[in-house]
């Protein structure tokens, strides 16, 4: 099989870089995937040993614009308040990169792509993603900018998931690991609630069996109800008492209907509403679908006890957050078990906050210490 | 304004027996009902003296039919296991009634009942129906009986806030209350998982804008979708994953695909599909709106402080589910706390349980020796 890989800056996509190959790689379902693209943003200067990269692995719905401003959205990036220059994740030091995952919808081949041979678009065609297959041609990315070896690896929530799939598959690859608010697997109420939200776009007769593009069309209010009911979730009940508790949303007496009455219900529909301009259905169902079927928690506690030449070297950071109840602190402590068990080097802090899972997102300057200690006590041994 | 009343069998009527008025009544809304039925259903026998009469105010979705046959079912009544010859609610000793509450589906007025002046369905053109309409109606229906002091008014979730408004709003008609898994206000994450719950069913193109029955239609993928977010709340994560964790469904491998894989996805697929079968969509609206807009906090505590006349000799029972996240103890706490600040006969009891806010209506034996316990202590006083 030729392999042929292009790195190139693409003026015509979402994604300024992308690697773009027809090397055939073999899905976990066994599917084949014959040419695939993969984009990505990059942020700072890679030195010249090339030993100060991060890669940040975005959860669920983000993307590769992780600072500065998003050209989908036009707004900053989702984690702008923690990457930039003299940040905690700071690109005066590291050299950031950050990749759309496979099967996303900005840049990265996904449902929404339009399939080589087919000419029309993957839709529901697409092959199920998981969260290795992700990982698999990330590594391909990596090897492609000539990387021997990442500084750390990085991801909050799915990608959390991320980094403990690096960590098993391509350990040799990485020097340093910070898992931030994820999980050995995704749990039955994690998997039910993905279902509902799933079911939600399908249940929308836009979706058309996932051909709406060909149909010109989108399911736009399921995947809006998909979003609220997950970002829900997103959120602590103590977050959502003090942000609106019974608030009313602009009137001072309830309308006795069924109008946004409360600040919570706007808020909700605002957020269905903006997130279905800017992320595909499909991509939605094969994302989540890819966070339900992970569990590593047996491959994860046998490579730590059995391949212990190859990452024995790795510093883990792992952190979790109080009011987290979609990846509670006691799934995150999970892996630190293991990994104190089988003699690695690992921190784990758990934030004290009562913003929910969120919280890797928000304002938080517990988290941001953390995570700034632990790259540059890292630095000053390694860098 | 002419009262009347009929008190009657009905055999066309799922509900048995059912009171008919033309006694008009103004809703909390504003909105004058001028006609409206209220359909009920009792079990055991009213004594001599009507002093052994039990009010159960149903939860959302539930019914009249408490146990024995459900004839819209054809199962058991929801709470069978508690009430019965013999049961913790005792049929032997107590007349225990239950009506379908207003805005309801089984036989009371509601949204999906014909609107005596247009021949129509009402739909969405019904009025919003609160906590407070539900007993006011309920008294109504308790006066026709002619009981003139209920032995207890008992509720759990919804029926619990019918309970609290009972003591509110006709103290003096009740010697004692027991109050289940509920709270003195509907909580920002309440509202929150409701309004999702609507925005799926009014999303459904099936809705019609409320006028689905004259189109001979239903939204019941979008109410399914409603059924299957509330079901995930009922239960506690530790449930989920006693019962499921990430066992598979039929299969010993993944399908890599979005068939339900796990066995947590095809039961609530489950609950959604047959819960379509027995429930209104509209009155699904009404139901949670009138939940959401349940805030008592002020009133019961100015109630309790104030009007000591009338609700000094009520006993009061408060339960809680340790692993109920929708109406956790401390909020039940709050009525406690109120309760005993202003003197008040109260007994309090959390129950251990892993099995969420559903607990009400599973096997739980402190739950039955509570109820019991409370319901008997004080028949050796007063019956």
């Amino acid at each position: 099989m030729t392999k042929k890989i292009l790195l190139r800056k693409s003026s015509d996509l979402p994604c300024e870089e992308a690697i773009f190959t027809d090397m055939g790689i073999i899905l976990d379902s066994g599917y084949e995937l014959n040419d695939f693209r993969i984009s990505f943003k990059s942020y700072g200067t890679l030195n010249n040993d090339k030993s100060n990269a991060i890669l940040i692995c975005h959860a669920l719905t983000a993307d590769q614009f992780v600072t500065n401003n998003n050209p989908i959205t036009g707004k900053e990036g989702w984690w702008s308040n923690m990457v930039g220059p003299g940040k905690s994740i700071d690109t005066n030091k590291f050299y950031v990169i950050c990749s759309n995952v496979l099967g996303g919808c900005i840049g990265s081949t996904g449902p929404k792509e339009i399939k080589s041979d087919t000419k029309s678009p993957y839709g529901i065609k697409f092959p199920t993603i998981t969260i290795k297959d992700m990982v698999k041609v990330q590594k391909i990315l990596i090897d492609e900018i000539k990387i021997d070896k990442l500084y750390a690896v990085i991801g909050a929530s799915m990608g959390a998931m991320q980094v403990l799939q690096w960590i098993i598959d391509y350990p040799e690859k990485i020097n340093n690991s910070i898992h931030i608010a994820g999980a050995l697997k995704h749990s039955a109420q994690n998997i039910a609630f993905h279902e509902v939200g799933r079911q939600a776009i399908m249940s929308d007769p836009n979706w058309h069996n996932g051909n709406y593009l060909i149909k010109n069309t989108k399911p736009e209010r399921g995947l809006s109800v998909a979003r609220m009911i997950a970002h829900i979730t997103y959120l602590s009940e103590e977050a959502l008492h003090r942000k609106f508790g019974r608030k009313l949303q602009s009137r001072d007496l309830v309308s006795f209907g069924f109008d946004a009455d409360f600040q919570v219900e706007s808020y909700l529909r605002y957020q269905g509403s903006s997130f279905v301009k800017r992320f595909d259905a499909n991509s939605y169902l094969y994302m989540t679908r890819a966070m339900d079927y992970f569990d590593v928690s047996e491959i994860f506690e046998k490579n730590m006890n059995f391949n212990t030449e190859n990452n024995d070297h790795i510093h883990h950071c792992v952190i979790s957050f109080t009011s987290d109840w979609l990846f509670p602190t006691n799934e995150n402590k999970e892996i630190v078990k293991i990994l104190n068990r089988t003699n690695k080097k690992v921190s784990f802090t758990e934030i004290v906050t009562d913003k929910g899972h969120d919280s890797f997102l928000l304002e938080e300057t517990d988290f941001y210490k953390t995570i700034s200690g632990f790259l540059n006590s890292n630095i000053n041994g390694r860098l």
